[in-house]
Formats: C-alpha cells, sequence, structure tokens
C-alpha cells in the first residue's frame, strides 16, 4: 500500500521541464515562432544539426508492449507505465539522460518494429522493455536494423552486462578463468539467452541451458535456436538437477524455489550461485549457502550481492548517448561489465561484495567511458 | 543568428524531470521495483486508475511529419523537432501541460494514424501539428474516431478558436452581429478550413473561399468539398478583388501581399481585416487602414492585435484533460473563443485592443474553464 499511496501522490513520475523560458514576446520570438525557423532550415540542410538544436541528442524511448511486465507478465501497455516511468526515472537520476514512456498497443512484431521506426526520428536511442521472448529478439534485430541510433533491450543485455560484471569478480575472488567454468543457465527467456550469449563471449565454453521441462534441446525462436547450437557441448540431458550435478556457476533467471540445497550440494567446490528470479528467488542465500556455496547473488536489495540492471541501462546509454554511437555492440556490452567489475578494488573484494550498489557515485559514469571507448575502438561513435 | 545561438545554448527546450527521488534504497522500492507492482496491478484491474497513478493525465503528444512547418513547408520530421519542442515549451509555461514530440517518418495517412493510435496509451490527449493539407482533415477525423482521448489540429482549431474570439470582439466594437456579416477567407489549408467552419458555427452565413486561383468551386479533399458547399450563398465568380468588394470582413490565411489598399477600399463600411500570414502578412495593417479598415489584426507581435494560436492550445487541453474529455468538440471550441473574447473587458475594447495578449495571466486558465464547461455539458467530460 505505501507504494500505492506514493504513486498517487506522484500522480506521475517523470514530467516535461522547460529548458527555455517564455516570459516576453522577445523570448517567444526566439524560442518558437519567428526565431525558432533557423534551426529548423539548419537541420533541413545538414540533418546532424538536429543534435546541435535540439533534445535529440540526450533523448531515449522506453519501448514497451506491456507483455512482459516485472513478473506480473503481459498486463498490456497501459498497466506496464508505472515501470516505464520508474525506468525513466532512473534513467534521470542515475546518468542525465531525458527518457520517456511509448507505451504500444500491439504485440505484433512488424507493427512494434514499424511503429518504433516510424516514431524514431525524435529519439537517440530506443530502451526496449518488457517485451516477451521470443518477440523481443526479433523486434531488437529488426528495427536496429532500419534505424541509425542505439537500440537496446535491457532486460537481454542490462541483466547480462551485470552477470558478467558479477562473475568476473567471482571468478576472480576463486582464482578461476572463465575457460574452467562448467555453467548452467536456467530459463531460457531474454535474459537467459542474453547472459548466455555474454557467458560465451566471456570465454564461458561449457554452458548448459535448462527451462522447465529440463536440459534444453530444441527451442521455438531463431535466437535461442542459435544460442543452443552453441551450448552444451558434452551433450548432457536430464534434469536441472542433473546439469547441475559438478557445476560451477548457476545462473537462475527463471522462478521461485526451483534450486534446493541439495542441488548446491551436488555442485563443484566453490560453487557461485547467482539466483535472480524476482521477488523470491530460485534459492535463498542463506539455502545456497548451506548447500556449501562460496558466493551468493540476487535480484534483491536486502541481501549481498544485488545484480540489478540499474548499474547498467544508464551508464550505458549515456556513454552511447554521448558519441552518438550506431548500435551498442557486444564489445561495448563487455566494456561496460570490465568497467563495473573493476568498480570493486581487488581488496575490497569478498563473497559479500562483489559489485557496486547501484546509489554508489560514479558507477554510471565509469560505465559509460568505458562504452565510449569500446565504441570509438569499433568504430561506432560519430561524436 | 539570435535564434541559432540560443539554441545551440540551449541543446533541447525541454527535458524529462523526475517527480520521485532515488536516493536511497528503500526510495527505489517503491518508486521501481518491488513497490511499481502496486500501481500496475491496479491498473490491470481498472485501466481509468492510470490517471491517478501515472502521468497519462497531463500528457500531451505533439505530433507532426513536419510537412507544414511554419512557412517552411515540407522539411520533414526531424527539422521539425525544434518547433515541435518550442509547442512543448509553450504548452508548460501556459498550462502546465506535459507536452512531448513525437515525429513521425512518413507522409501516408493510414501509417500516421496507425502509429498514433498504437502509441496512445501513453497519453492523455493528441495535438496535432503542421500536418499539411488536405491530409490533416482525414488523419484527425480518423484519428479520433480510433482513440478515446481528444485529437486537436492546432492548426486548424487553434487558429480558428482565436480567430473567432478577434471577430466576436471585432463586431462588438463595430456594432454588427455575425449573421451581418459579408466574409471573405483567403487560403483553403487547414486553417481557412477550419476558420470558415468556426464562422458557419457562430453565425457568419456568408463567406467566400479564396485560393490562388480565386473564388473557390471546387477542392480535392472530402472536407474541403464539404465545406465549399456550404458556402458562397450569392454564387460569387472571379478573382480575390471581385469576392472583396462589399465584404466586411477578410481573413487572411494564405500568403505575403496579396490584398492591397485598394481592394481593402472597395469592401464595406467598418471593414475587419485579418492578415494571418507570417511573417509577412497579405496586406500590412498601415496600408490596410489607409484603404480605409476600421480594424486590424495580424499573426504577429509587433503589430497590435496578434492573432496567436498560443492564446487557445494551453488552455484548450488544460481544460479537457482536467475534465478527462473524450474529444475537444464544436461546442468546446465556441465555449474558448468566447471565454477568449470576454477577457477583453467591453469597456477597454478598441480598435487596437480586440484580445488579451499571450503573456496575460489567467487566460489559459479562463479558457480552460470554458472548455471544461462545454464538455460538462455535452456529456464529453469523464471526470
Amino acid at each position: 500500500m505505501e507504494a500505492l499511496k506514493a504513486h498517487e501522490a506522484w500522480r506521475g513520475k517523470i514530467e516535461v521541464a522547460a529548458r527555455a523560458t517564455v516570459t516576453t514576446m522577445e523570448e517567444m520570438a526566439v524560442a518558437y515562432t519567428p526565431g525558432v525557423a533557423e534551426p529548423c532550415k539548419a537541420i533541413a540542410e545538414q540533418p546532424d544539426a538536429a543534435y546541435r538544436y535540439t533534445r535529440k541528442w540526450n533523448t531515449v524511448a522506453v519501448v514497451s508492449d506491456g507483455t512482459a511486465v516485472l513478473g506480473l507478465g503481459d498486463i498490456g501497455p497501459l498497466a506496464g507505465l508505472p515501470v516505464m516511468e520508474g525506468k525513466a526515472l532512473l534513467f534521470k537520476a542515475f546518468a542525465g539522460v531525458d527518457a520517456f514512456p511509448i507505451m504500444l498497443d500491439t504485440k505484433d512484431v512488424d507493427e512494434i518494429v514499424r511503429t518504433v521506426r516510424l516514431i524514431a526520428p525524435g529519439f537517440g536511442g530506443i530502451n526496449l522493455e518488457d517485451i516477451s521472448a521470443p518477440r523481443c529478439f526479433e523486434v531488437e534485430r529488426r528495427l536496429q536494423a532500419e534505424v541509425d541510433i542505439p537500440v537496446f533491450h535491457d532486460d537481454q543485455h542490462g541483466t547480462a552486462v551485470v552477470v558478467a560484471a558479477a562473475l568476473t569478480n567471482a571468478l576472480a575472488l576463486t582464482g578461476r578463468q572463465p575457460g574452467d567454468v562448467r555453467a548452467v543457465v536456467n530459463g531460457i527467456g531474454a535474459a537467459g539467452v542474453a547472459c548466455a550469449e555474454m557467458l560465451l563471449e566471456m570465454g564461458v565454453a561449457d554452458i548448459v541451458m535448462v527451462n522447465r521441462s529440463g536440459i534444453v534441446c530444441d527451442a521455438p525462436g531463431e535466437a535461442q535456436r542459435s544460442l543452443i547450437a552453441r551450448t552444451n557441448p558434452r551433450k548432457v540431458a536430464g534434469s536441472l538437477s542433473q546439469a547441475l550435478e559438478g557445476a560451477d556457476f548457476f545462473l537462475g533467471v527463471s522462478g521461485p524455489n526451483l534450486v534446493t540445497a541439495d542441488m548446491v550440494r551436488s555442485m563443484g567446490p566453490d560453487a557461485i550461485v547467482f539466483a535472480l528470479a524476482n521477488p523470491v528467488p530460485e534459492i535463498l542465500p542463506a539455502e545456497a549457502l548451506a548447500g556449501g556455496a562460496r558466493v551468493v547473488g540476487t535480484g534483491r536489495s536486502d541481501f549481498p550481492n544485488q545484480i540489478n540492471n540499474v548499474l547498467a541501462f544508464p551508464g550505458i546509454f549515456r556513454g552511447a548517448l554521448d558519441c552518438r554511437a550506431r548500435r551498442i555492440s557486444r564489445g561495448m556490452k563487455l566494456a561496460a561489465a570490465r568497467a563495473l567489475a573493476s568498480l570493486v578494488p581487488k581488496e575490497q573484494l569478498s563473497e559479500t561484495n562483489l559489485l557496486p550498489t547501484a546509489l554508489d557515485e560514479g558507477v554510471a559514469m565509469a560505465v559509460a567511458q568505458a562504452v565510449m571507448g569500446a565504441a570509438r575502438h569499433e568504430g561506432l561513435a560519430r561524436a
């Protein structure tokens, strides 16, 4: 009820604010007609001038169809609006980005892609949010092919970047390399697929994907099938329990209470358990530790090692906007993960201190710098 | 150059501002996950709750395809952005409305209607802007039929409301009734059509529509043909000069220098001349007065009687949003015009003081009150 009352008091967590004053006719004549004709003409002659004379340079659309909102599922675009306003609030608070919710009254991939393409001119970036799998993969891929501004599905890549950062530090803590790791990813939705792709990028070669029915051998979508073909090198079959035997790393992006202490006990030594289902994780930290896990992370702020997208997306967009990146590449995401990991100095790294917290100052700026550096290195920066 | 430098300094005339703080994990947990699930669930159960828990109640999309921007014409969606940001700025400054530019990369009527319909859930109203005729008529009509929030093409109706207010006071000043007036409207684009429709609503029965080729007998679009069928009762034919002979009221929403002092001289006594072409009117005030006009208005702030949309649209949307009107009816527009006219007390009414200025306090609130009253009267209000 506290949250409901707070939302009623806010009547919106964001608003539009003026950056110019119009208190005299002279000011009106500069900000509006006739003065405004000058920047219009400049942009008509040279489209890049839009980044100089308008807010395009700092503006991101937070686009959702409301089909995969929090743990609530398909509640529709109107009911998803409080989340997208919250996202816009975090964008502003943590990285100064002007983000605006665009709620789509359609679940059709063609319509989503076309609609966002048609409204793209006013934006400098597109953050896709809470669009259910497997549609989210196709929406992102096709949209990025049609617009020249970054398209980023945060449920996929924001999660993957923070998981990669946390795993990097957990491996450092336990003296292992990504190539040594046997990983199990439970959940093959947006986050599961993106995290597994990121693990592959990091050099984790042995990944077993699991879903409700056990170890996954086939999947509905193209993105999922492509991933599966590059996982499970030992050709393991069976249940989640069987997948976990001897594994070094469990990543849960699935549902509550799917893992037991006994299952953790069957994992290898110094096991790393990231149980990200929210609000109830796959296994509670106390149980995982009782089962012998060395490092445990969750999505919750009331346990150590919170693995939270907000560590990633504000800085990633800040960096992409500031260098006018065409898109957000794998290299930029890896750079973001490395930057996040490096924010915890080696001497402060511990089983309960893998990552900075969302409220630590400088997180977004460090991520932004790393993202910009990678964009420049790859020739994706336009400024 | 002053305007260009100012726009470069602003780098956007609007931005997104936070209405909630997220400086602690507790605040994050209320504004974002997990607390945000509560308003989401409330809206999923009862869609109207979106007006209580989000910014929908105060948010207007300023939608343009950039085809009819100022006097610049079809400069495209990107180059039109400075105007739409300016519009959003005026919305906020004059009526506290959160307006956000949506620039459409299409000129196709079907695509415009579909795109705006699909992004409508996040908005409480749609302000169409600078969409060229005759497409603007069909876009507005079809879109309003598909969404349950107000759709308002300001180039049409904002202009018409202010013209109606100015004419009301000009007629009061010269002791005439609308039914006595022979009117000539030069220009049959968005503004010309909407103004003529408004004149008919006011009771002006004798309107002659004129365009570049002279008195209009036929037109490309449905909205224009429908209007023409209800004008020109005396079946006048010929040029603008011929139309003006004996006319009481000239309204120009066309181009520069199309009317001469001699043409004004041929009009009836106490002629009213509103020459709204911008920045160069159809006739300069000094010439019109030399030709014997009694009252002259223009679109410019450097002459008396500025006829400026900004007197209307902020208050019209403020009123429509505050009573959650389904649409903006003719009755609501007429009420806005009457309210605007009544803001100049009878004893202060003069040839050079027909209307309040855009900067006068209380204009938007007076218009909003009148609009709300009319909406309630017509059963169009939902709050």
